[in-house]
């Protein structure tokens, strides 16, 4: 990665949630979801390199907020991002978040950016990229049970890398389902609101599974699954909430991003400490296999890490000069000599003469 | 504390580096100092609620970025912060930092700042109260050894909470010094520059090391500290950076911020894991007692603690309104209905219509 400072060192480029928006539609959803799922699958090839360390959480009644920062070695990163899954009723968002990147050599930032949007999209680029090793080859159709806000970034990525065309969808809340088909109208899905997630499943060579209750629940029972799926389990990503029951998970292949934070916040947070699992990274770089055989059930056990958040930041940072889809941040204190920080105090004090002058 | 999200909850107000110098220009150094200082207290006497964990470091080479959260049930804070000392040498800051304060119970974002003025003025501001409880009573005189970027700071948070009016001045490289002077020309100290740090000391109640140099220095020996003598102890604040002669330890009554953190950056990482030392905030709500005697040598080993950029942040958000002096950033996605956040894509898409109609 190609870490330019800008010009004026004090200013860190911004991406606001309206120039995300805009970099997006820009670029196009389908680019944009390819390149963040090359960027991801990039560094997880180079994954020995990073610096590791499960998030960094802060608990509370309501929710939790949640610190993610990782290195490769030249550039810092790390994501902002709060889960409060109460919030819905009031109106907020559940997951909201912003990232950072920053220059290792220097300490100084380089990039400031949304994440909300940011980690919607690299989570559907995530399981996309996962799939693409791990589904039956050739799968046309998914099924996609939880039809909230991460449910058409997932069907997207999914159409944009694997080539998903057929969408079964099922939502507790069948006005979710409705919304999410408004808004994939136009995409070229096949698409189908079913009345069960056992109707969902019918048919379906991948299961999605990406509800939002903070709970232990069986979205998938055993007898639903049958041989050759890929499972891509999105919804169970803190203690306490699972999608899946355990049968399904014992008869399965199970691949996840870090196993330290998965046993904790995944869905194999129901078997022994010590269960075997396959790590995602080794699969790309070809170390381990990923689907062997046809019968084989595999299970993306996804939790989100760190690293996936990194390669979308620097799929965007890549991406600033060419679409201008920024403004700079007066963020960082850079006085004309490093030791005089209060003379830049006192400087200012003179170009504003119509402030008080500094006195004690 | 009074969390008053925005009305535009996507909007968190942002304090740039111009904007801090402003409010502090406006309000007066002397009434922030004074005012993070009350911040810091009264968070020091509530310590036992909040949050408290090590900073979260990524070392390279060149230096270290951490971040450094806490939270006191409701308000949850965090600061970024790089240490590089190699930087000034390319003319960049060694310390840059920003900050973030959240609330609680939604996760969500209410004030994003500058804060390497800010960490300037609360690490002063730390220092002063310290001194205001363990400094011998009357103090007047303060020697200063490292005549840096802080070294200002520090001088007008003594003045304006001790009443110290009398300054001895030495650093290593004497245009320091010269600069330190010109800045503080006008705040009403008596000054001297002086030729060694042996001759800075000479009689001076309150001594004050804050030099930049990322190894085991020793600033000051056994002999040039005299009974009665408060030292506050700035520059030593990572593994491998300390300024004192490790006897100087032996004989003072050691006051710190966090053990678990000052044992690994403090002075004290020279001594046993076990050594006895004090807690600041003991001091504070009255628990243990500060300075007992006048012959009694105390040192504020400060190594600067998540709590009080918790404390500095809280102040600046408490005088937003009062300064105007922040603006706006569009840094949380906020769909009218949270599980659209896909069709606020649509939407944006619709509102401009210069930009590609999203497809695959």
């Amino acid at each position: 990665m190609n870490v330019i400072p800008p010009k004026d060192i004090n200013l860190v480029p911004f991406v606001s949630v309206d120039h995300m928006m805009k970099l997006v539609l820009k670029l196009g959803v389908g680019t944009v979801l390819n390149g963040i799922a090359k960027a991801i699958e990039d560094d997880f090839r180079r994954w020995e390199l990073f610096d590791k360390t499960p998030r960094v959480a802060s608990h509370s009644k309501e929710g939790v907020i949640e610190l993610m920062p990782t290195s490769d070695g030249e550039v810092y990163g790390f994501k902002y991002v709060n889960g409060h899954p109460k919030n819905m009723k009031e109106g907020l968002q559940t997951v909201t978040a912003f990232g950072l990147l920053a220059d290792v050599n220097s300490g100084y930032p380089v990039m400031l950016s949304e994440m909300t949007i940011l980690t919607a999209l690299r989570t559907a680029a995530t399981s996309a990229v996962a799939a693409k090793y791990l589904a039956p080859k050739g799968s046309k159709c998914m099924a996609m049970i939880g039809n909230g806000a991460q449910s058409e970034f997932q069907a997207l990525a999914f159409k944009a890398l694997l080539g998903i065309d057929e969408l079964r969808l099922y939502d507790v809340d069948p006005v979710a389902t409705e919304k999410c088909m408004q808004n994939l109208e136009g995409f070229g899905f096949k698409m189908t609101a079913c009345t069960s997630a056992e109707d969902a499943v019918e048919g379906a060579q991948i299961i999605t599974t990406v509800t939002a209750d903070k709970q232990y629940a069986t979205i998938l029972t055993d007898n639903m699954v049958g041989s050759g799926v890929h499972i891509n389990a999105i919804g169970g990503d803190c203690p306490g909430k699972t999608e899946l029951h355990k049968d399904i998970l014992l008869r399965s292949d199970i691949f996840v991003e870090y196993p330290p934070q998965t046993r904790i916040e995944g869905e194999i947070q129901q078997l022994p400490e010590d269960y075997p699992v396959k790590e995602l990274w080794q699969v790309m770089t070809g170390a381990i296999e990923g689907r062997k055989a046809p019968e084989q059930v595999t299970l993306f056990d996804s939790v989100g890490f760190a690293i996936e958040d990194f390669s979308a930041l620097r799929y965007i940072h890549g991406k600033l000069k060419e679409t201008g889809m920024y403004e700079n941040l007066d963020m960082i204190a850079d006085p004309d000599e490093p030791r005089d920080l209060f003379g830049m105090l006192l400087r200012a004090s003179v170009a504003n003469p119509d402030l008080p002058s500094p006195a004690l």
